[in-house]
């Protein structure tokens, strides 16, 4: 599935669920199932064994995961997460996301213009603390600001302390608070990536299924002072990867999940979040593929964004039919049914039954705010957007602001909001135009807002003129207007800046009001964790947060349409896959396969599939075996795995990954990497 | 725009503009304006050009125009209207779309699986024969009842009179009924088509833009006992073409328009009709993309819808830009706000006020209606549809019947309901299971009817069994099925039978409230349109029924971006159109054109524009000039042109035609078609 982006940012929390079956479960570090594994595969890790894991996992700013595979800070994730940077690097006259990179020594490497990798070094429960700040009669609203302000303190006195990122997570949908903190590398230097062809073999259309023959891999280096940097916690590398039947882990950090959900919640998804979105998909997907079709730089300009846009598309049409079939629901509903009923029939839990309901009110106002939503995933925007909001937010007490302005995580912010990357500008009309075209639409063309944010024009001549006259694609005029605060935002005549102005009032007060409402939800879903320890004795992992977990799984193929499919491809495979596909676009091998294929040991396994649980945002997660060595890197599911996000299911859906053996055997007599092959693992 | 299809259809009834501009109106063979011709143009068109040219113009069932150009019955259309029955004729050997075709006789003339040809012989004013059926005294159920049995009597009447096919036609929203008679023809053969890649030269990038190359044409020839049919009246070629600045006349059957809406019923287009549409149709392009993109022959099974939805979706988008310009409803605001202050201020008009509050009224239902709706494009569907529907109307009087289930309507919904045409069931699945989904998703998933119609499964799985077990795919099983009448239908276990049974009530029920709707809405825009004529004395032309009309225009160029847009483009321009694009697809001009090269004089014209007053419908029109000589023939409009639905504008909208000389020049020294070229004309 390409599984590196949160392909769905839904307004409801987390929580854990309530049976695990087969391997599922995302776990946490600090609480990893010692008795399941040991039960279910013999297997007891130790604490060394877990660190090590932890401390050799990476987290990338732009959406996925990595681990690092060298003692001089080599970083391998999917090249699909590298594509950002790829395309950020790339110009007219050479496109580093097509046809790939090899760095000939240190001095070579590529500075990624505004990577930040993240590595977990320590966990800490502040469960009470948080909760400390919260009393009883607080209504949603103020229990909400005085959480915030809470974990804000936290963040802001560990970084003072450590000098490490520091972030309180919330889990279990609000019945714990982790606080973790990150070693952060902000100097990121591409070493090698091959061709987006190869990595990406069989396009769109091969995008979620299986067999599958990509080499979906990028390798980065971290830097300290201007020099490799020296990494302790590494992983080791097994070229001959794992057996069939094999346990594996996966170490990463799995974006979003929604497995906790109340069937009401999940009906809101099915009939209105997912539809919208899916929509909103299908619209930006039509733009960009027109925009990319005018010539070969049109496309180079548009193929991050179409790739994304097609990506999510596909992982969102297969949920909406996962969710649309009658079973689903009736699955959920049924394990809602017998915990209420056990619930119900024990006096002194009849209360939490309430928890249901009052999740049940809040959806058609979430549907509501859905349709009203004032949101643009365009870059001139968010520039405009965070600068302005930066500005005012700061005149509060760090605590009391919005969680992306406080001052604990002022750095990141500014590395991203100062990125030098390039911004198209032709491109950049199109994605705007669809969306203020589609905001028009939602709240109807008499809207007072959107009469505002028109200004008398069409959509596409609105949006040629606040892009063409705004100033922000400038890295000086952004840190400039950063440097002036709130008065120099409010002075602004930049065009995208006063759109945003108007916008802005609107903006926060559905955000409070999505806030609030997720207080409300995570109130009641931390009842229901409750509710399930209490009537069913029954504690698990809770739903993904896009921080670092682990899951596991063993090697195995599955049956499809009556055939089996085999756990393995290989190297040779990849050229049968071409012929059968009779040599035609997105089934073209590069010419240096072609020209290596008598050099190459044919056998050596390309991907492979497990039942380990994951879900976007594992993407360039490592698979380690028993011994804590590296045996592939996940990069996709298969198209059965698509309802990941609502339910885990282990008889067909498969987690997807490229085989150690493969990557080093391509590295060596494909790429000429011969060098940078041998220190894999060293 | 590619023309030849209703983009849109809309719930919405026509009625006549109030103040004609430039070279605007789309006006009826019977009512020609000619004083504004005279005094514009200093024409006075005598009655026998005008019924020559009403005899010479053709209709296609398919949904396009054409014309007569010989004696011995060859009807000239556009390629893009040809297409439908193009790709009918394909198989995977061999893609008379993609290809092009000529034959090399008579003999070789390839017979149409289903098209049906009108030519329209005589119009009838019957309007005081279908009021006399509705008093004031009866609801708009009612009354829309005894309107549709006193046309279906009117209509049987003129059947059994004359033998020809008879359609009353409502006009001016209600204000006027017309009857309407067609000699029909049903033998109709190919005789020739360029290839896809000339006649759409440019594919979607191109369409709807301009400057254009493209050789969008294609000759068929009309045949009566087995033999070519001979034809009396038939149009002169003019090689020469129009001059810059002359008068030409377009007569064609402009599809749809939406001139008369008020400012209530254009908002709801705006803000739900045509959003509803779009998403519709991103959502079916994505889907039908991903078909093709599996293979060569699943390309040439998805072409023709690929083209038709990537034609609607381009053409919707342009209506949405242009009705979300807050100045586009301003200008009908004000202007309906004039005509309600003229008739306030006489006391004996004042009561026509109330027809734009009864249309406000049924606003809300109109938008539920469309949510709600129960209706699928889609072969298998269509079939089950109307063999259910067919059967059980039989039982009642033919008067009383919905529409296209009267007995005189019966030859050509047999005609197209029994046509062998291919049918791809993997097509077919594809394009149903998104329209599927999107019914589950519009009702939701609880919706009873949702529950019945999915039976438990999704809606992938729902619609695979629906197709993959019906036989309705086979024309004798249709045959048998309507010789059965209602009993065997109700017996059936065809599945997609039993489907279309599951929905048929709310089929009817929606249908039935749509046509109660519309009633009231006719009556209101027929108030409308004679309080227009009491306050301003103002009568033109009535919206567009895709019916025969006669619009005028001149050759003209128009500035764009600042620059001089010149009105023709020639033969030599395409091979320079060609080069500016790199020689990528959709860009590349067939092998043909490359070998031809220096045999064609390359500034002969290939296409050119003129203000003619044109809309979706009018693809294949001839374009004509005072001597009532075939000048060019209109393919397409200019992306400036995409609001004609609801306003006619001349500054820069154009009609684009291609030329008579360019059609010519090309047949005889491209084609190797020197005979058929000397045909032409005579």
């Amino acid at each position: 599935m390409r599984i590196f982006q949160r392909v769905f940012v839904t307004v409801s929390f987390m929580m854990s669920i309530a049976i695990c079956r087969g391997d599922e479960g995302m776990w946490l570090f600090n609480n990893l199932p010692r008795k399941l594994l040991n039960e279910k595969h013999g297997f007891d890790p130790s604490e060394e064994w877990a660190e090590h894991i932890m401390l050799s996992s990476v987290r990338f700013s732009s959406g996925g995961s990595a681990s690092f595979v060298s003692s001089d800070g080599l970083v391998l994730t999917n090249h699909h997460v590298a594509a950002d940077t790829l395309h950020k690097l790339s110009t007219p006259e050479f496109n580093y996301y097509d046809k790939g990179f090899l760095a000939t020594g240190h001095e070579h490497e590529l500075k990624a213009p505004d990577l930040e990798l993240n590595q977990l070094v320590s966990i800490e429960d502040v469960t009470a603390r948080v909760n400390a700040a919260v009393t009883a009669e607080m209504g949603p609203e103020k229990a909400n600001k005085a959480r915030q302000a809470a974990m804000a303190k936290i963040e802001q006195a560990s970084l003072d302390e450590t000098g490490l990122r520091s972030d309180v997570i919330t889990l279990f949908g609000g019945a714990k608070y982790h606080l973790y903190r990150y070693q952060k590398y902000t100097d990121v230097r591409l070493v090698w990536a091959p061709e987006s062809a190869m990595a990406f073999f069989g396009g769109d259309m091969d995008n979620f299924e299986y067999p599958r023959y990509c080499l979906d891999v990028a390798l980065f280096r971290v830097y300290e002072n201007g020099k490799p940097a020296v990494v302790e916690h590494f992983l080791k590398w097994s070229d001959a990867g794992p057996a069939d039947g094999e346990l594996v882990f996966v170490s990463g950090n799995p974006g979003s999940t929604d497995r906790a959900l109340t069937t009401d919640a999940v009906k809101t998804l099915r009939d209105h979040s997912l539809p919208f979105y899916l929509n909103y998909l299908c619209r930006l997907e039509v733009a960009i593929q027109q925009f990319s079709q005018q010539g070969p730089e049109f496309r180079r300009r548009g193929n991050d964004d179409l790739f994304g846009v097609q990506n999510s598309r596909k992982a969102v049409v297969g949920m909406v039919q996962g969710l649309q079939d009658p079973k689903f629901v009736a699955e959920k509903a049924e394990r809602e049914a017998e915990l209420l009923k056990e619930l119900n029939a024990r006096p002194e839990l009849q209360h939490f039954a309430k928890a249901w309901q009052r999740i049940a009110e809040v959806q058609p106002e979430t549907v509501k705010l859905l349709r009203g939503g004032v949101e643009f995933r365009e870059r001139y925007y968010e520039i405009a957007e965070q600068l302005v909001l930066m500005a005012e937010e700061d005149e509060k007490p760090s605590e009391d602001r919005f969680k992306e302005y406080r001052s604990s995580g002022r750095e990141s912010l500014e590395h991203e909001l100062f990125s030098p990357a390039p911004i198209y500008d032709d491109l950049e009309i199109a994605r705007f135009t669809v969306q203020l075209s589609m905001f028009v639409e939602q709240r109807g063309g008499d809207d007072p807002l959107v009469v505002a944010a028109l200004a008398g024009k069409n959509p596409h001549e609105r949006v040629t003129e606040l892009i063409t006259q705004s100033q922000l694609n400038q890295v000086d005029f952004r840190r400039e207007l950063a440097k002036g605060g709130v008065e120099a935002v409010r002075k602004s005549t930049d065009p995208m800046i006063q759109f945003f102005r108007i916008l802005e009032p609107e903006c926060r007060r559905v955000r409070e009001r999505r806030e609030s409402l997720e207080e409300t939800e995570r109130q009641a879903y931390a009842q229901i964790d409750d509710a399930r320890v209490a009537a069913q004795g029954i504690s698990g992992y809770p739903d993904a947060t896009f921080t670092l977990r682990l899951a596991f799984g063993v090697v195995k193929g599955y049956q499809e349409h009556g055939q089996e499919v085999a756990p393995w491809t290989t190297l040779g495979g990849a050229f049968d896959h071409e012929v059968v596909h009779e040599v035609r676009e997105p089934w073209v091998l590069p010419k240096k396969w072609h020209d290596a294929r008598k050099l190459i040991a044919v056998d050596i396994p390309l991907n492979f599939v497990s039942t380990a649980d994951i879900i976007g945002g594992n993407s360039g997660s490592p698979v380690i075996n028993r011994a804590g060595e590296f045996v592939g890197i996940i990069f996709d599911s298969n198209i059965q795995g698509l309802t990941a996000d609502y339910m885990y299911e282990d008889q067909v859906a498969r987690a997807v990954s490229v085989h150690a053996g493969g990557i080093r055997e391509a590295l060596r007599n494909i790429y000429g990497a011969k060098e940078l092959a041998e220190q894999l693992g060293k």
